[in-house]
Order: C-alpha cells, then sequence, then structure tokens
C-alpha cells in the first residue's frame, strides 16, 4: 500500500507556503488569493492522478476518480483549507491532503476507490463571521438571504466574494447535497486539544461532536472621570466585563470535563487610560458533547451574568448569535475505523469526543459520519506553533484508504 | 457686586458653541479651529473691558487690566478651554470664564482688580498625550524636545501646532513662569465627581489634588482553539486580565476613600470568538491623595498581579507610563476663600480633595494655590450631559472676587 509520508509532507510544505503571514502561520481567507492558491493546488494534484473536478453552488470544490458510475454511491472525504490569521497549517489541511493521498495511492495501485475529496468553503468562520458556512449551505441549512448578509472586511458578502470561486446564487437550491449519493462521510482532522498527545495515542475516532452556543454581551454602565469618581459611585462597564469574564471561566467544571467556555473577543467604550468605561461588549463560546449540558449550562450562564449586572446596576443584554446541537457519530462508520486500524495494524483503536466543531457535525444529521483525529502536539492549535507528528497522519491517511476500500 | 450670571450663562454658551461635535459635547482639541474661537472669544471679552492680552512662550493666554503695576505681583486665575472628545461644557471653562466675569464686574465697579486671567493650553492630554503640557511647559517642567516629541492625530508635534497660536521654542527659557509676579494661584473648577451634589453642597475649597501613577501592562498566554483545550489545559490571556482587573478593583477601599483605581482601556489579541487569547495589555489609573499612600497602593498593585500572572503561568509585564506627587494645597489661601466665603453670606465652607489633576497640581509647588470646587450633577464629566447650575457657579464667582480683593 504505498501511502506516501514523502507526498502528504510536500502537500503540507506546498500549502503552508500559501499564507498572507509568511514566516508567522498559515493566513487564508476564504476566497482569499493564497486560499485560492491551495485549492487550485489541491485540484491540480488531483488532476493529475485522473480525478473530475466539480465545484457545488455553495463554492465546496468536489474531486472524485473521472471512471466512477455517477449513479453510485462513494464516500465523501474532505475539509477545509482556509484559516484562522495566524492559524496552524494542520487544521483543517490534514482532512483535505489525506483523501488527495488515497486518491494518488489508489491510483499507483491500479484501483478505481469509490471516494469523493470534498474541499469545503468558510470552515472558520473568521473570514465571513460565520463557521461551517460552506458544508452548511451545501446542505441547505444556509440560504440565499444569508449568505448575502455575511461579509468579510472588505465589505463584500459570501456570494459576491465567491462568485469568482464557483459561488452561484441561481443554482444554490438545486445543487445541494443529495444522501444518496454518498455511503457516508470520514473526515481526518487533527485534535487541536492536548488529551492525545498527553497520553500517547497518534490516532482516535471520535464518536461525538461538541455542540455549541455563541453569545454576544452589551453592557452599558457610565463614562466618567477616573481621578474623580469614588469607587462605589460608579458603574464601570469594564469592571462589570471583567467580574463576568471570571465566572464564565469557572462554569465548566460544574458540567463535566469535556465543557468549555471561552471569553475571546472584547471591546471597550471609550478606551481611555482616564475614562471610565461606559460600554463593553464581548462574545461567549460554550461547548458540550450533549444537549441536555449545552440547555443548562446557557441558563446558568444567563442567571449568573443577570445577577452581576443587576448587583452593579449595569444596562446588560445577552444575544445567542449561533447554535449547534452535539452531534453523535455514526457506531457504523466507527466500527469500520476501527476494522481499518486494526488491519493496518496500529493495535486497538482510541475513542474520544471533539471539543472543536468541524464540517461533520454539519453533515452527520444527514449521512454516517465520523471522524479520525490525530494527535496534537500539546494541544496547541490557531497558532503557527500547532504541530502535528508526518508518521502519525500518514498512519491515519492509511487507515482512511482502508476504511473506504474495504 | 455685579457679578452676573446672565453673563456667565451666555459664555458658557458661546463656548459650548465651539465645538467639532455639535449637538453631541464639547469637542475642542488644542489649537484646533474651535479651540482658537473660544480662546479669541475669551480675549474679545476681556480686551473690552480694558484687559491687555500676552501669549507666553508655551501657548498659555494672559489677560490682565492694562492699567496694573507690572512690577506688582497680582493673583493668578484660569483653567482650560480644551476638551476631550464628547466632553463637557464646564469642565476647565468655568475656571476660565469666572475670572473673566471678576475682570468684567470690577470695571463696571470701577476698581482695577489685581488679577491675571489665565487660559492653560493642553490640559486634557487628548490632543497631545500628555496633560497639563502648557501650565508644565510654562513652570518648566517640559523641555523643548519633549514638545517636539508629543504629536497630535494629524502628526504635527506640539511645537508645529501651537505656532500659529504664538507658541515660541526659541523663547521658552526665558519667558518662563516667575512666582514673584504673583500674590497665589486660585483655580475655579467644577468637581468631576458626584460627592458635593449627593451631600447638597454647591462650593467646596480643595485642601489636596490627588497623585496618580499610569500603567501599562502586558499579558502573553497561548493562543488556542476555544472548542478542544479544556479549560486546565490554558493560559487564557483574557481571563487572566479580567482576574486582574476584578483585583485592581478591589485594591483602592484599602488605602482609604480618596483613592481610586481605574482600567479603561483593553486590547486583546487575535480577539477572536473561537480563539483564546495569548495577548491582552491594559492601563492602569491609581490616584490617592498623598504620595506615601501612592507608593503603598503602588507596591499592592504591583505584588497581586504578579501573584495572579505566576499562578496561571502567564508573561506578565508591568510598566509605568507615568507619575504625579500629590498636590497639598496652601493652607493660607484656602483660608482666604473660607473668609470670601463667609462674607458672600453662604456659610462655612466645604473642604474635599481633588480626585482629577487639575492646572494647580503644577502650580503648587512654585506658588501658594488652592481650587474652589463647584458641584457636577450625578458627578458625570468628560461626557455630553455634564451639568452644573448656574447659581452655583456663579456663587463660585462672587467667592473669587471677594477673595482677589480682600
Amino acid at each position: 500500500m504505498p501511502i506516501s509520508a514523502a507526498r502528504l509532507e510536500r502537500d503540507f510544505q506546498t500549502i503552508a507556503g500559501f499564507t498572507g503571514s509568511p514566516g508567522n502561520g498559515s493566513d487564508r481567507p476564504t476566497f482569499s488569493e493564497h486560499w485560492a492558491k491551495a485549492v487550485a493546488y489541491v485540484v491540480g494534484e488531483a488532476k493529475a492522478c485522473g480525478c473530475a473536478v466539480r465545484v457545488d453552488a455553495a463554492g465546496n470544490v468536489h474531486l472524485r476518480p473521472a471512471g466512477l458510475d455517477p449513479n453510485r454511491p462513494v464516500w465523501l472525504s474532505g475539509s477545509h483549507v482556509d484559516s484562522v490569521p495566524h492559524g496552524g497549517d494542520f487544521d483543517g489541511v490534514l482532512g483535505v491532503v489525506a483523501p488527495l493521498e488515497v486518491l494518488r495511492a489508489a491510483k499507483e495501485d491500479g484501483r478505481t476507490v469509490p471516494l469523493e475529496l470534498v474541499n469545503f468553503a468558510e470552515e472558520e468562520g473568521t473570514t465571513f463571521g460565520l463557521g461551517m458556512l460552506g458544508s452548511r449551505a451545501w446542505v441547505g441549512a444556509l440560504d440565499r438571504e444569508r449568505l448575502a448578509a455575511v461579509r468579510n472586511r472588505g465589505g463584500k458578502s459570501y456570494l459576491e466574494a465567491g462568485k469568482p470561486h464557483g459561488v452561484d446564487p441561481a443554482r444554490l437550491a438545486e445543487d445541494r447535497f443529495r444522501a444518496a449519493d454518498y455511503l457516508g462521510m470520514i473526515e481526518l482532522h487533527i485534535e487541536q486539544g492536548p488529551a492525545m498527545w498527553k497520553r500517547g495515542r497518534p490516532v482516535a475516532a471520535v464518536t461525538a461532536i461538541n455542540g455549541r452556543r455563541q453569545y454576544s454581551v452589551e453592557l452599558r454602565g457610565t463614562a466618567n472621570h477616573a481621578g474623580s469618581t469614588q469607587m462605589g459611585d460608579r458603574r464601570d462597564a469594564l469592571a462589570c466585563a471583567a467580574e463576568m469574564i471570571a465566572a464564565i471561566e469557572r462554569l465548566p467544571p460544574e458540567f463535566g470535563e469535556q465543557a468549555v467556555a471561552t471569553v475571546g473577543r472584547i471591546a471597550c467604550r471609550p478606551n481611555a487610560v482616564n475614562v471610565i468605561a461606559d460600554g463593553v461588549s464581548f462574545t461567549i463560546d460554550f461547548r458540550a458533547p450533549a444537549d441536555e449540558i449545552i440547555a443548562a449550562g446557557d441558563g446558568a450562564l444567563r442567571t449568573r451574568l443577570a445577577v452581576i449586572a443587576e448587583r452593579r446596576g449595569m444596562d446588560f443584554t445577552i444575544e445567542q448569535t449561533e447554535t449547534l446541537p452535539a452531534a453523535v457519530m455514526s457506531p457504523e462508520v466507527v466500527a469500520r475505523l476501527r476494522r481499518a486500524a486494526e488491519r493496518v495494524g496500529c493495535g486497538p483503536l482510541a475513542e474520544t469526543v471533539s471539543g472543536a466543531l468541524h464540517d461533520s457535525a454539519i453533515l452527520a444529521p444527514h449521512l454516517p459520519t465520523a471522524m479520525l483525529f490525530v494527535a496534537s502536539r500539546d494541544g496547541i492549535s490557531h497558532n503557527p506553533a500547532e504541530y502535528s507528528r508526518i508518521e502519525d497522519m500518514t498512519l491515519a491517511t492509511r487507515i482512511l484508504y482502508e476504511a473506504v476500500t474495504e
């Protein structure tokens, strides 16, 4: 079986070179010049081993052996090449180059593998403000109006910015995902957390993906002079935000070790050294592996923040900006991965839960879906220091090849 | 005694009209068009009642009755007409129009009052980034190099922007404040805090001006994926900053009710909803009415923040960006204000401490100095809603007239 670590390494190096921040991590916003170069590289490699290319109306790129019968269902495997600013070189990219390598290896083996590679557009959500846009639009979970409303930093909507890259609003309704076309979905991805690396597990099957809710919080206090307003007379929006952020950090342990909460973005007005802040906005990202836990966490979050705001006499609003249910993976596909792992001789396949969301969470309600995780060094991700071992990624690619050719 | 509330009201309305943000507060950056119009209005009013005008080499405008003997010392009284963005209409302006009204009233009374009105340039520090620039340069606390280094938003230095308004670097060294020219300094100002308004005190003598230290704090943690990094595996710079801001808010009460601490500015990197922050910077403004308290607070602040950073494994630096000592007011000038208040029949004059800095803090080491505060509604200042009663400001102006003619 000629799965080639050298070819995979070349893929990673080549795609890492397509970045807006050379020497400081991957920077490939969706539909940017560097994103387009990465996609073109993958398309070129797939075409060179006999694949046909198709871009769906939502901007996702599909590559499959040209000789496959279009009426027979195949396996779907893919991920994304867009990145957060100063992101890592493996997040998403592994899930694209692994099926690419399977297609190349099968070609060398003289086999026509029943596999379609997909590159989903805008998984990260840092370009248009909403994650997994491409896969959501493909399964019909986002309509044309929503795609026209989300905008990138240059002010262009997803439809406008995506037009040169195949996005076609007129065909969106008809050119959708059809379950009958596929046997199932397998996405390879780095773990982006430290659990597997710490425990010496190179690969693991994912049995569930945490659901998440995101919120936007707005606080209004009173702007006042930092020198002449005694501590007891203040309505300080930033001090209130600080107390809330500390409370949010203490919340997840009450909901199990897989629950996490993050405040990653904050803005303060007027943001001056000698003026008490009258306005602060911040975001919350809360995730847990079951919908009941998410609902309970939502309630606790709202109550605790409201109590803090009330005590401080602060105007307070919390708006839920996104919700995604937890996604249970297909036991059949997980079993298939387990058998494939045994055949390649890497021993019993470990199982884990994904704290991060992936395109697989969007596909899972529609198609038997599972993920295969590869260990991330120290769990560092969304960071230029992100790293996974090439031998672990090669092993995972071999398992994928076995799984789709069983 | 013809101190006129109507004339004072007209002064406030006229100067409030000179703003870059009509309908949304005062916006008069130093040396801007609107600032220059406000200064010209004051100069015009003073000339109309027989005053001579002189601009010192630092850009401060001096107005005194033309008939005064230049060899006899006089009282100095003044403040500033520059404002923060979207500031109030009384901050600084009261301290300029009150001596203006004394000059006009004395003229009507047929008296030559031993009084020089001064309008200090750049008190707020929001135009050139350093407060009380004009008074500091006048007393020799800032040299020509420093004035050449500070720049406004348009990139012009204080010397360049001030040139059309009388700033003359060649004469800076000779054209300085001389203590022998003055009997003392009395500055009228609104309180900018709620204490007097709450207690029903229209005016109060200031016995000390809080000193202040300002700091810049930098935190470095690890950027990581918000979904897949368990709570115990994080080095979250924003969560660390939140704990520090909460600790800073709890600190001042240990150092007396006049001590205050404010975090007014914060920046977070990468500032994305789904990325754990790896970098946060924020400012601290700490003030107290005595230098020993400031030194003790400085020590407590540094220790507590270092402990939090250490526990969280965070890279942490704290840099002091400004220090100004506390300024004790002259007991003799305060006693003079008290006698003047009794003569105008407003009962025993209350005493207070100034939490905000003023040009008087710069003059106090060189000249017997005191301030007279007027109540601010709800303590709101640096805000378009800033408000003081015209009858309270008129009363304070009458006390000033009495004090300089005793």
